[in-house]
């Protein structure tokens, strides 16, 4: 089974929180070529789904061309059942999403995928159609919802194994907690420098500045100090960040080549 | 040709509403295959995007193989620009999100594209690493940004494509509400400092560190200059910021007491 990585990422929730039990199973109909079907496993996987359906797959089943653009999803995770008619591959689904670009004057819910996946019921079947025409009426027809992505109008024909992806991709999103990733930082032992440590980097660094010349003329001495009191205050370092910058500033100040002299003896 | 049905799906907005005067560019470091490149500028052109840029690229361009990928996309309104180094590829961009799945032990913030698209400012880039090795260190180190997708840990190597994909995906999704995250907290008048200036700046100052002799021993140079650009990127600075750091570093590269000398003279 797989474990998704907040652990390693250090998001600050648990697994409990985000499992999914039930990801709906993903329904091509009379899809085209190989190299999509592959490409749609990967992204599946890429994404932790692993339940690919096809309906009278054109090439049959299994097609070679389908293995290099998988990259290893059939081998680890994605489980491929092949059916004849499309009956059979909704027959086990509560709810089916068709996606489609083109209006069909139906009296169905259109939804867009932010909306349709965080709601998504347990037993969910998200139907494609094939590379060439799309769905037919009669499939959509018995969906509960049509689902439709926000394409150009001027280009609108998405490759099929990138709206899969991008079904996959919100699937993965809707999965974790949208809110917690926000501002989350690598490295939280890492800790902010306190006004003490930015303020004696600031005084080395004026000191050092003076001692060059460089606050000249006087009457813009005490404008100079506030624009760089400024900009390294809103910097936000970190008390390690703080240290490598005065590091910086001792080695500067010394003129060129003295660190090094130091530094080597 | 397919038409989008606002009114159809009455979403509550407008063609002005949705218009992005500014969206981001997306940028490839060293892609290899030019069928990712043909699929990413059909996917970008999916949902809008136009503004390509190669760093590069591993088998030249224009590339052959990247055309029946594209499905046109080429001519319909994707421009591509080739350029030699990162620096050139994001000179002219105020904000830079680095896409990584890797843990880069750096103190930069960790976003999901729900997070930072909506709130992606203009003048933008997205930046992507090549198929084999994703981004190096030294470019996530200026990035502003670290873009990461909730991707299964046991599975989480992403088609090239694909990841460009959901980032165009949440791009499209987010245009519709973009007239509800507009919020104008910087204080306009004084700009933000473009990368090339930061860059600029961050070269000047490893030239000055390195003839003072700073980066010793050598071993722990790469670390140093890693630990200083992101000391610097992080501090969001203005373009006046950088102008005025950069005569700090200007002055107490001279030595002491040498600037005086020079500005009284």
């Amino acid at each position: 089974m797989i474990k998704w990585p907040f652990d390693w990422l250090n998001f600050g929730f648990g697994v409990d929180e985000m499992s999914n039990n039930n990801p709906p199973a993903m329904i091509l109909v009379e899809p085209q070529l190989g190299e999509n079907i592959g490409s749609v496993a990967r992204v599946m996987l890429n994404y932790s789904l692993s339940d690919l359906r096809l309906v009278r797959p054109r090439d049959g089943w299994p097609n070679p061309s389908a293995i290099p653009m998988a990259a290893g999803a059939f081998d680890s995770g994605v489980f491929v059942k092949v059916v004849d008619t499309f009956e059979e591959a909704v027959e086990d689904r509560d709810y089916v999403l068709a996606t489609t670009a083109r209006p069909r004057g139906m009296n169905k819910p259109i939804l867009s995928p932010s909306v349709a996946i965080p709601e998504l019921p347990d037993q969910a079947g998200i139907v494609f159609g094939g590379e060439q025409s799309g769905l037919s009426n009669p499939i959509v027809a018995v969906a509960d919802a049509i689902l439709t992505l926000p394409v150009n109008p001027k280009f609108a024909s998405l490759n099929l194994s990138m709206a899969v992806g991008a079904i996959c991709y919100v699937l993965g999103e809707a999965r974790g907690n949208r809110g917690r990733f926000e501002n989350s930082t690598q490295n939280t032992q890492e800790r902010a420098a306190t006004k003490k440590e930015l303020l004696g980097m600031l005084q080395h660094l004026e000191v050092e500045l003076d001692a060059a010349g460089y606050f000249f003329p006087p009457e813009k001495t005490e404008m100079m100090k506030l624009n760089i009191r400024n900009a390294f205050a809103k910097a936000n370092w970190t008390e390690q960040e703080v240290r490598t910058f005065r590091g910086a500033i001792k080695a500067l100040s010394k003129g060129r080549g003295q660190a090094l002299k130091q530094s080597k003896s």
